[in-house]
């Protein structure tokens, strides 16, 4: 009997656990709401030991949010460190799993883990050099360079890049509490929310709401491209269930890039280039699963 | 008698060609102005195909003033393609050497190349992922990922990203042709004449230009810092030779940052963390022998 891998998705409000080898091969599947960390590590534990007695786990994988600390050589990897979460601060994820399941334990960011998994079974299958961008509660960027995960000093925190904001034409003021009116601050879901006075999902498709989110996402996505040079862009999270802004997106980048970068892929099939996830919600308990696949067969 | 590599930096403005092993091993070196591409290849390989009847070169690397084309599958591969560089457009670069020295060519990127440099032997020795940006008559970025440099579909253009621009605070419209106020419109060397109104190295090291340049350069690392998560900026080109941007540059990235990223690096080492290059002007053909180096210890 082959390998079977286990991957947990730590949301800040739901935990998802999984036991399977491929998005049509999942054995088993569990989800709860996120609580305090005892009983929330509790609950996922007992699922991936209940499961283990029926299935040879060989890693389990764990997406979270965060921050994280994911520098393999610090004395605090694997933990859930400065969130302002109740409870989780200096939450050690990866440890408490280590030490009841004794399995070999991959982590990295939910972001980062949803982008591994849309590049494993999804929407970023052919490309090595790729972004995810989430937007939705907060905004979250993770992708690879030629097949490498991004890490580097800390783990991108996309959301929170500077974008051109005319006031005069925009004079909502931005809803980040650390930098008023980065990105995340004028076009995450609150901001949508405090700008337009009703939620997202309450704006219909026509609202002036999408063409002015479309422009800051366009600003967003340009320089992401400028930056990393991506073969492709996948946009999730919960705005971006509102199909009518891809097509508003893309205009907005072909126009503000003006040319400048000549290739195909963004001036004639840019409907390939900025996509939404294949995935769906499932990206980021898939994406745990085949991290743990890849620690598995690293090993 | 071991390898010697050679080197090639093709500049817009100067050719700098160097056979040797590293920075205190180099056994010939010389430059010209660039003129019309025959002409200036011609007295490159005639450099290099004299030297070799002395010295068994391995391989050469090449870093270049671009676009480029650096697909490995493109049939363009290795040309300099859309330069508005009078007589250099769609110029094999990369074929022009191989035909005539018969040697393996590595090519990349002036500024990844640079970036190269400072990772063998200067700046950005002990660190994989790293941003190396240059600001001068341009602004370039390259850099390293997992010390991959960075490629994706086409190559970095950091220089074009757009960061916020207050036109009552700073009613330059900025100097860009394509894209008017993006960051190199507005932080450039042509954009600091274009200002003020005369060449950077007029202005006193206690003029106003230097702390708006600050500002405009600060929001861009942070951009980038939050975008790729670097261990360390190395900044480069002409502008930065003045050297009393470095603390006000520092000070801004830590004052737009906020204290949100929770890292010894930027919020205790920031003089570590945003530096100038070690090897100055030689970047270029140093990490051009750096390129083939790494080729022929590849191949």
């Amino acid at each position: 009997m082959s390998a079977v891998y286990a991957g947990l998705e730590a949301g800040g409000s739901k935990f998802i656990c999984a036991v399977g080898r491929s998005p049509d091969r999942i054995s088993a599947e569990t989800s709860f709401p996120t609580g305090v960390p005892a009983e929330t590590l509790g609950r996922a534990i007992a699922f991936f030991a209940e499961q283990r007695k029926y299935l040879p786990l060989a890693a389990i994988g764990i997406g979270s949010f965060g921050p994280l600390d994911l520098r393999p050589n610090s004395p605090t990897y694997g933990y859930i460190t400065s969130t302002p979460k109740p409870g989780w601060a200096q939450t050690d994820l990866v440890g408490a799993l280590q030490r009841t399941l004794d399995l070999p334990v991959a982590f990295d960011t939910d972001v980062n883990t949803a982008a591994l998994g849309e590049h494993r079974w999804g929407a970023a299958q052919e490309v090595d050099d790729f972004i995810y961008l989430t937007v939705g509660t907060g905004i979250g960027g993770g992708g690879m360079v030629e097949g490498r995960l991004l890490h580097g000093l800390l783990h991108p925190e996309m959301g929170h890049i500077h974008v051109p904001h005319d006031l005069s034409a925009d004079p909502y003021r931005g809803c980040c509490p650390h930098h008023g009116d980065c990105l995340e601050g004028l076009a995450s879901g609150p901001a949508l929310a405090g700008r337009w006075g009703r939620s997202p999902g309450a704006l219909p498709p026509d609202h002036p709401a999408w063409e002015l989110e479309a422009h800051y996402l366009g600003l967003a996505l340009v320089n992401y491209i400028y930056t990393l040079s991506p073969q492709r862009i996948v946009l999730g999270g919960g705005v971006m269930a509102q199909a009518q802004l891809f097509p508003l997106i893309r205009q907005k980048v072909q126009a503000l890039l003006n040319g400048y970068l000549q290739a195909t892929e963004i001036l004639a099939e840019i409907d390939q280039y900025i996509v939404p996830p294949d995935l769906g919600r499932r990206a980021g308990v898939l994406g745990a699963i085949a991290l743990a696949e890849r620690l598995a067969s690293d090993g």
